[in-house]
């Protein structure tokens, strides 16, 4: 009898022991997950500021000074902090690649129930959402009033002067907006991750 | 003896009814403040989308056709739909008091423990964070051309003209801006109500 027991008490071990671990084969897998979102978050917004950072075109424009004289050849430059729409784009996605890199530091270094970081991090989280999302909706305007101007305003488009310039400012834009898609997907890892709600009301 | 441990077992049930009313407390709190954020998340872009949306202005300008001649006057008028940044701004905020006009009536009619209306609510208040501040980024950047303009790309400011119409559409961006922080309050209470991330770590 007594061996009976504890036989079936090893067995009641063995399956606790065996979740234990499922459990904590799930967690490394989800922080897994998190750390490769969070590299690529870091890596896309980095790229997108950099790639808009050092974009900078000079051309050799004609202008016609008076009816009667020859035009003359200027050369004009277009760079990124001509516009603030693009500088607010760069100094967005330089917060957002610094603090993907300090959060996959803090929040794979820290340890313990009472840490105060995993919130910290949502809620920045959130905000690089905001963020982001907000820069990449300025220069998508600007970019595409230079790429087909405005009759109305009459703002003239810019592009087909500065082609190279529009098209490296378009990948920028596109990079990022994947990095902002990033962050998306960590806010909605985070909110799904141990969502309660439905027995909370 | 018996006695003695129905008191004690009528004290435990006590303190276990006074431990449920003040959860369901807590609950009425949360929801009570959750309606309350849905309701201005609501008001705020609904009234954003009519503020740009009725947003026309129409002024004479003189315009001189030839140095002979003298200027003509002709009416012109500054309507939203005329720049795609704005088109954007009306339509994403349309959309966002659409959504949380329906994110209450449906968060508020479902019942039961598996539900999937909470899931949804977090994925589509995390889209709106994302959506409304992208569009609020786009309206601020062509705002902010009007009232500015930019050398650079010759791009003057209009601001000067149209000035009604700029002073409404600074209001609207305004309103949708405060609009934006609800949808994001509420998702940050979502993620933060019942977070358990460092548990899981």
């Amino acid at each position: 009898m007594e061996n009976q027991n504890k036989v079936s008490l090893g067995g009641m071990d063995g399956l606790e022991s065996r979740e234990k671990e499922m459990k904590m084969a799930n967690q490394r897998t989800a922080k897994s997950r998190e750390l490769l979102v969070r590299l690529l978050a870091f890596v896309l917004t980095f790229a997108a500021a950099i790639l808009l950072g050092v974009n900078k075109q000079t051309k050799v424009v004609p202008f016609q000074l008076t009816a009667t004289l020859p035009p003359i050849n200027v050369p004009v430059t277009a760079k990124w902090h001509y516009l603030s729409a693009f500088v607010y784009f760069v100094a967005s996605n330089a917060i957002a690649c610094s603090y993907a890199a300090l959060s996959i530091l803090l929040l794979f270094t820290s340890k313990g129930e009472n840490n105060i970081f995993p919130k910290m991090i949502i809620i920045l989280d959130t905000l690089m959402v905001a963020l982001v999302f907000s820069s990449n909706g300025a220069a998508t305007a600007i970019a595409l009033m230079g790429y087909k101007g405005n009759s109305h305003v009459q703002w003239k488009e810019v592009c087909s002067v500065f082609g190279k310039f529009c098209d490296h400012g378009a990948v920028a834009i596109g990079l990022s907006q994947l990095g902002a898609l990033a962050f998306l997907l960590l806010v909605l890892m985070s909110a799904l991750r141990s969502n309660k709600r439905s027995s909370n009301y």
